[in-house]
């Protein structure tokens, strides 16, 4: 492949944290790093500059959602996905294989990546009442109706690979088959083994040479599958490993997954823990030998008010807000810190303007950003798990 | 007043046009100019950099709101307007007395400040079943309920200034009372000799020397009392005008009134023409003396998917700009031009992402901005009228 590398700077002598660096055809990639989510080819309510400015290297499209809007032959007409959103960093795109389950599986469970998470913060809809209807999946591929028209499409390995390469993103993922964490062993079993077929599939529909292609692992809870799935996708021959499906019941089985998993897998590749990413996420992902996160909840929660601190998450439209003259967060350096009190974001919030969208957006992520830097930092430092235990015994998730 | 001052650099010949400048404690306004609107203390989706970057130089936020949200109190406490939404430009706030036009008689009549431009363009709601509950009229005062909440508000001439000092603009507004197209010529002389008594109000009652008050001229579509009117505000120590109220029934209509009542006012102060400027609308009223205009009309446009362009604007969403590679309009030199096609927008409003508005609206204020800077250039050259023409034989309101 042209112009791609994942190089290993430092490995953290007590624990699996390791510093890196990968390198696209459209710029590097420092890891452990943070994944900006721009589902439709823009991070929600952001500028492409103003995600420079705030640290991000990399962002990550929805390969689902390009397909059905504007769709991927307009989107390679018009020059690729960079050009189109004027993103000139690196880009990734998953394979769709993550919204089959979420119009599929997720909506019949009503679970997420993590079952105790649901609805709160996972990435889906409630139930509904036409919840069967939406999606069949076949050894061959999935067939589904858009959530946008009601059109019925379809997605093979191949046709996600054909999507992703009009796309065009640097790094491209395997398309998988995620199962629920409600789901049975046998059936997980069952999906895991098409996903494999179908990673074997995606290599060889794989035409393009400026992309780099990451097969996903799945298996779900349940820990020989886990293993046989690591071994199997860490025997073909992609760039690097995506951790996919259901990550269980609690964050503790997460863990768990991700180390049984994370050592079946060639050290010399990068490895992302896909839809995962909220503070104490990435300290634990880190730990256990993760490079790469991507999540909504930064952008998700920003736009519903409620901002990351050192201290905890909090709520901007809280009464004790309206006078507050202090920034978000003393000593922020972000756009929003520098330059606006808690008590305009409070206005901005309960006059419902776009303002406070970006504003909350800007902060977040860059709050994860620089944490993420502070990562890169302690890692380099051989301090990672004492910065990992300072940052959450200071850390409520609960707020401040 | 400190700090305060209006020179008039160039008359034209051939018209009442003039270049100028109007100096506030937080800096220069080159004249004519457009004042753009930020109704909550935000110009909706903008931050202030961006408002700076394309060429905004004065802002104008709305009394009235700001009243019900979040206080003009905790304004003041938080250490006034400027500091409160990071903009450190001059700021103008109206009186309050237009939106007691718009909960009031407006909503009765179903009309805006001219009667056909209603409701498409006008800053209005439909009218509601409730609509006479709204509003109270009297000659000491409005008594009004929030739309907010429903609850009683009352605003007299001393309290419209006292919310406005506590507001702290540079350019302030005395209380007036509106009246709509459709009003009687008896009941729009009583309302006219209302704003008359309360303009002196206004200025017994405002203390804070580094504001400037303006007195509004009203009268309807009435010639007589429009004379009247100005007259008798231009015999009072404003620092400069508004024209406001009902501007007729056309466009035509509107024109006569600033050609009835602009002559009448003391030529070295500014004049304002409230709540009005489409393209043709600066034009024509440059023409006929005015310095400053402020409307919703290019930031809602823009959230509404239209853009302007020299030819006239047209809508983002149309299918014919799918796959259009070029920018919203050639040679435009605004951020959403330098960096995006029509085609991204499109998929950005019909993906109801916010970045389509946030673009839309640069697009909209910077074409403003730049037809403003274009039009005091032609004064400056004494070719005023001949630009007018040229601009007006290109643009088509239908869009191109």
């Amino acid at each position: 492949m042209e112009n791609f590398s994942f190089q290993i700077i430092k490995k953290d002598r007590k624990s699996s944290a390791r510093l890196g660096e990968i390198n696209t055809p459209h710029g590097r990639i420092h890891t452990p790093a943070f994944v900006s989510v721009g589902t439709q080819a823009t991070v929600k309510s952001l500028s492409p500059d103003e995600l420079k400015d705030l640290g991000a290297e990399i962002i990550l499209a929805n390969t689902y959602h390009l397909l059905l809007r504007p769709g991927d032959k307009i989107i390679k007409y018009l020059g690729g996905l960079h050009k189109f959103m004027n993103w000139n960093g690196p880009i990734m795109t998953d394979s769709g294989g993550f919204q089959v389950f979420s119009l599929g599986l997720a909506l019949i469970h009503g679970v997420g990546k993590i079952a105790n998470i649901f609805p709160e913060e996972a990435n889906f809809k409630p139930p509904t009442k036409n919840k069967d209807k939406f999606t069949k999946i076949d050894n061959d591929g999935v067939t589904f109706k858009s959530h946008l028209d009601g059109r019925t499409h379809r997605l093979t390995p191949e046709k996600s690979i054909e999507i992703q390469e009009n796309l065009g993103a640097d790094i491209i993922f395997a398309f998988d088959e995620c199962t629920s964490p409600l789901s049975s062993k046998n059936y997980t079993g069952l999906a895991m083994k098409r996903t494999h077929n179908w990673a074997t599939r995606c290599l060889k529909a794989k035409k393009r040479k400026d992309q780099a292609l990451f097969g996903i692992v799945q298996g779900g809870e349940y820990g020989d599958l886990r293993e046989e799935s690591a071994k199997f996708i860490n025997s073909l021959p992609f760039f690097g490993f995506g951790i996919g499906g259901s990550l269980g019941k609690s964050k503790k089985d997460m863990h768990q997954i991700l180390e049984w998993t994370v050592p079946l897998l060639d050290e010399k590749k990068p490895r992302h823990l896909l839809g995962i990413g909220e503070p104490e996420d990435l300290f634990n992902g880190i730990e256990r030998g993760i490079d790469l996160f991507d999540c909504v909840i930064p952008t998700r929660i920003a736009r519903n008010r409620t901002v990351f601190t050192k201290k905890g998450r909090f709520s901007l439209v809280k009464s004790e807000f309206i006078k507050d003259k202090n920034p978000i967060e003393k000593g922020c350096q972000c756009y929003a810190c520098r330059n606006f009190s808690r008590a305009y974001l409070n206005h901005l919030f309960k006059a419902e303007e776009i303002l406070a969208h970006r504003l909350a957006t800007i902060h977040n992520l860059y709050f994860i950003m620089n944490l993420m830097k502070q990562i890169r930092e302690s890692i380099r430092g051989n301090r990672f798990l004492k910065f990992k235990n300072e940052f959450l015994r200071r850390y409520k998730k609960s707020g401040i």
